[in-house]
């Protein structure tokens, strides 16, 4: 069994309401094999239904999310089935600065979950207007300050240019609320270690969107298998995370110093797997690389990058990142992450399973007993934002550590200080 | 367009007989997308049927070669369609040594393009009862120098322990005749060495059975691919080659002398596949590790390895080899390669399509006009062993030159040599 930031009980909490890895598990090999049973995998029975503010559970079987447009990286927000831990007003939130469009699954999956969302703000009308188009109702803040001086509002949320998330984030905390920034929360060091600072001092959470792991239902589907020991001891994390460049991207993401570097930025959702998956607290950089290769017009991109690490307990992460999603893909993004464990496999493919399905959430299994396709899309659900919000009433850390936020963003901001540049 | 060592000529070669990258592509493409055309894919008319000794070429569309077993790469023995280049006796060949099992795919894939397998040695009259069951009538030599007395001889092929295969490799060369050893053709840079010194003292061939390219029709095909720049300039190649441990291994499979470390056992395939699809034609090792993770008892195995390179064009490697093939694989390793083009990319699923199909020779093709799954078992065919018994009758290199042969040989000892130990 690996270490995992997620305990059992929770686990089994999700499996009960209905995410219920085993229940897929049991369904998939009885239909691609001639096994009979699974023993590792006995989760207690269903329980009652959740109630508000007690405990998050994932969408029920069956309930397919509504559609979510996926040519582009920059604007995917995945929604899931509401199910909110919290009733209206009980938890009320901001959204400010909407550089990265992955604000709004920051707000979707923190509204499906019951959160009030009151305030936006942004320098930019138009992005203001779109926001408001996406979620009516909310009010304009013309600053940050009028957000910071609302005392409704328990936690702000924010998309700013990478390399203003963590001074935005020291803002928020000091104003004694808990904070949540799209990735890569920071783009230095320096941002880190202040950032390490408030949260001493205010007792306050600055928690990141992980997406590629938080709102993708293959990748928690992942999270509960690798729990439960599916694959045994977990020896080695792969993770291919290319994506679309695309059209219309802001100046910043060209950059340098604005988005960080390839590492630091798509780089950090594959390090915050690493340690979810091999159940590591710390690793170290064995080897990086960077490169700008096709991208001449833009000195400032670096279009490709890998980074292998070791875990302090001895597994071992490769990662690979680029812009090269050609045009003919059918997503922004062919992600894939392997997991190998002594005693079996698991491989996403988390946005297309290319040339069979459009569809992402494709789960591929195999163990001691067989191979299985396990297609998880509408079945599991965004149980992070939930965990996140009773965490933030409750003082706990259930959906994440703090510890482990951090130590993913530490291992992006190092693995892209030690890259050697090729190309 | 990448430097190859395969020269155009030869790939339209292929495609005229009937391996037809572009026909498959075409039909790949009518059946998954709506784009009418491949621009890029123009082979010549199909010509004339192939004559004796003058062009090899693949199996007909269609014709798929007869199953073969799966589940134990140590004698996984891939067989094509007979195809031959020469005439009975034009080209005898002998077997010397067959400690792996892959001894019977080398005389497979020589005997169905024509050689005459007229002798075999090992010390072992247990192995030499196996060798002459599968190819009756061949004569047992009690010492290889009975072989190598013999003049009608003119190549002999071998897959001796690892640590063995360059000195016989040595007396085959200083007797005259050319040499097909299995990889790793060697264990240590002291062999290579002494073999370079041998191929430039006789101007013989040392080539080398890289058999997870050269018997897997996928594989071909994806070297026809590249070739024709089907995804723009190759950055990277990244190649998974997952092993079955099984039963029954022999005691040399774990004494790491013996076979040489897992880099340089399974690692060589990697190696050669990088040089060929990325078109480099030397590299560095920027990072290498290898690990005994769960076989305590086998103290001198190791189940885990992984290497980064970078080529001297720039494009990086990522290969990662293991032992851990779950019992519950339909076959014996989920081999992946995946190669990433500024304009598209390629994936090969080469012995099995995990939970979709249990075929091998998938191929997956996403590039700026839509994602493609090609499945070339039983259309490509194995025209390496052809244009090799024509290159050693003719002295030319059209199969493989005798620089890419020991280049990926040096890589993989070379990683071998840098890896830190982990676990």
């Amino acid at each position: 069994m690996q270490p995992s930031s997620f305990p059992r009980r929770d686990f089994v909490r999700a499996l009960a309401g209905g995410a219920a890895a085993s229940g897929l598990l049991a369904c998939a090999r009885e239909a691609s094999s001639t096994s009979s049973s699974q023993p590792a995998m006995t989760p207690e029975p269903a329980g009652a239904a959740p109630t508000a503010a007690t405990s998050p559970t994932a969408a029920a079987p069956g309930s397919a999310p509504p559609a979510v447009q996926k040519a582009d990286g920059q604007s995917y927000a995945p929604k899931g089935k509401p199910n909110p831990v919290v009733k209206p007003g009980e938890f009320t939130i901001a959204a400010a600065y909407l550089d990265h469009g992955h604000i709004m699954g920051q707000c979707n999956g923190l509204t499906e979950a019951g959160a009030t969302l009151k305030w936006v703000h942004d320098p930019d009308p138009k992005k203001v207007a779109d926001f408001v188009a996406k979620f009516p109702g909310v009010k304009v803040a013309e600053t940050l300050d009028v957000i910071l001086a609302d005392p409704e509002v328990k936690l702000v949320t924010s998309a700013a240019v990478p390399n203003q998330r963590g001074p935005v984030g020291i803002r928020v905390l000091e104003s004694g609320r808990d904070y949540f920034a799209d990735k890569p929360p920071f783009t230095t060091l320096d941002q880190l270690d202040k950032a390490k600072a408030a949260v001493a001092k205010t007792g306050k959470k600055y928690m990141v969107y992980y997406s590629e792991r938080l709102h993708n239902e293959s990748a928690m589907f992942a999270t509960d298998l690798v729990q439960q020991g599916a694959v045994g001891r977990v020896r080695q994390v792969l993770g291919l995370g290319p994506h679309r460049e695309g059209k219309g991207r802001p100046d910043w993401f060209y950059e340098h110093d604005k988005y960080g570097g390839i590492l630091c930025d798509i780089g950090s959702h594959q390090f915050e797997q690493f340690l979810t998956y091999a159940g590591a607290t710390d690793a170290t950089v064995m080897h990086a690389a960077v490169a700008n290769y096709a991208h001449p017009e833009h000195p400032g991109l670096e279009d490709f990058g890998e980074a292998s690490l070791l875990g302090n307990n001895g597994a071992t992460n490769y990662v690979r990142v680029d812009w090269f999603t050609p045009p003919g893909l059918s997503t922004w993004g062919d992600g894939r992450l392997m997991i190998l464990g002594e005693k079996g496999y698991i491989e996403l493919r988390k946005y297309v399973d290319v040339a069979r399905d459009k569809t992402g959430n494709h789960v591929y299994l195999v163990d001691e007993k067989g191979e299985q396709h396990i297609e998880v899309e509408g079945k599991v659900g965004f149980r992070f934002f939930g965990e996140f919000i009773l965490d933030c009433i409750h003082r706990t850390e259930k959906a994440m550590t703090q510890a482990h936020a951090f130590k993913a963003a530490e291992l992006c901001l190092k693995a892209q200080a030690a890259a050697r540049k090729l190309g």
